[in-house]
């Protein structure tokens, strides 16, 4: 018999997390929940739907998909006695249920686009081994990147995420910005920057940095520095620059 | 019949460049020349070599791939008259010969992967339409990615480069920092680096800004800085978090 998942929540990630559990052997959503009527139309075709918080089928598994902000107090007036887990990296750990986990899938998410969940990694917490056992099943069986990671680590990934990610997309954009200003097409410079991205799936980032600031070759570095006439890309050109020769000076 | 190309240096754009060539109809490198035997290995089994500069043979293009400080000069002493190329993003167009060329390929190049020009970005510069003409002409028949960039142009995208490679590479560095202090495996973030390199391919990286500077989202910003113990790292985390919200800001 296939374990009873109740979804609470209809955005991008609930969708994705829908159309996935549903393709799986071992589990079901029997019922989504959604606090205006309007995000259930995809689903009330597929699974009961309900907008009355009474009104939830007794389940395994309460599966929350809801706004950050809205989570903890969303849960703590949850009447049910399961296991109640969120999907936010943001979000710790709950208490205010008799059990309780957290199911969060790293990844950015649009709901017109179709989701290989078996890609996406999925970081599990839980707060009894029980729990954490179904959390880690439904985990395994929808994708092949399962990890355990507590509060903290989640934390601190999300942190990481900043960096790699957010800081990166925010890098294009001023490589974008030089490019443009000189009429040069930002596309000459996306074989070098996928190959940058793909390098660091089987090296180390810090192992394979390149350019003038690991060489330390002022002559180029100056030459940058004097091409930059807006305050703010010097400033950062300089501080990441340094940033670069302190860790692998902090290496040798 | 096929154009006759001399290749002066035997790196790894030399090497690749090679290769490349002589599998073209139009194209053939007829000599190899390099400074020391050693180099030249490879390429005596496939073409005339040669390390005496006086006995270059006849050719349409004199491609010199040699290091960036020593081309300038190389390029000044060549006993040659047709149009004479360079390989380096960095070294202007030269004015030394009668013919001045740059064939700058944007990628970075190991000896041993094996390298599908065809998708290797080309960027070519001459002081002259004829000599233009057959260095375009070269360009399309190993690659579909051509572009004519005059020198301040190579210089900028040189300088572009370093924010969408070097320092994206130093993200991803600081990124792995962060996780293996909190014994986070690293390979958990591939999957969002892969994407947000990929999504660049179809979007204005502006456009796709995301994370919490572009949301003016206070309490995950400030959440986050307070993780931050070395002062390095603060203050990139600030200076990024300042240059997004200034980029987005100067949009509206």
């Amino acid at each position: 018999m296939r374990q009873k998942i109740v979804l609470l929540g209809t955005g991008n990630v609930a969708t994705h997390l829908f159309k996935s559990i549903q393709n799986t052997d071992c589990f079901e959503v029997i019922q989504v929940y959604n606090r205006h009527k309007k995000g259930l139309d995809f689903f009330k075709n597929h699974t009961d739907t309900t907008t009355d918080i009474s009104q939830l089928l007794p389940a395994d598994l309460y599966l929350v998909s809801i706004s950050d902000d809205a989570t903890a107090k969303f849960i703590a007036q949850l009447p049910v006695n399961s296991l109640v887990a969120h999907t936010s990296g943001s979000v710790p750990l709950q208490t205010s249920q008799q059990h309780n986990g957290v199911f969060y899938p790293l990844q950015t998410f649009s709901k017109e686009v179709a989701v290989d969940f078996s890609k996406i990694p999925l970081c599990v917490e839980a707060d009894s081994t029980q729990s954490e056992a179904l959390l880690l099943h439904l985990a395994q069986v929808i994708s092949s990147k399962v990890y355990r990671l507590n509060t903290d680590q989640r934390k601190k990934l999300h942190l990481a995420a900043v960096f790699a990610c957010n800081f990166v997309n925010h890098m294009y954009a001023l490589a974008d910005t030089i490019c443009e200003k000189h009429q040069i097409p930002f596309d000459i410079l996306q074989p070098l920057i996928a190959e940058t991205a793909h390098k660091i799936e089987s090296h180390q980032p810090a192992e394979v940095q390149t350019g003038p600031a690991i060489r330390h070759d002022q002559a180029t570095i100056s030459a940058h520095l004097q091409q930059l006439h807006v305050d703010n890309l010097k400033e950062i050109y300089t501080l990441l620059t340094q940033s670069i020769q302190a860790q692998n000076g902090s290496k040798l």
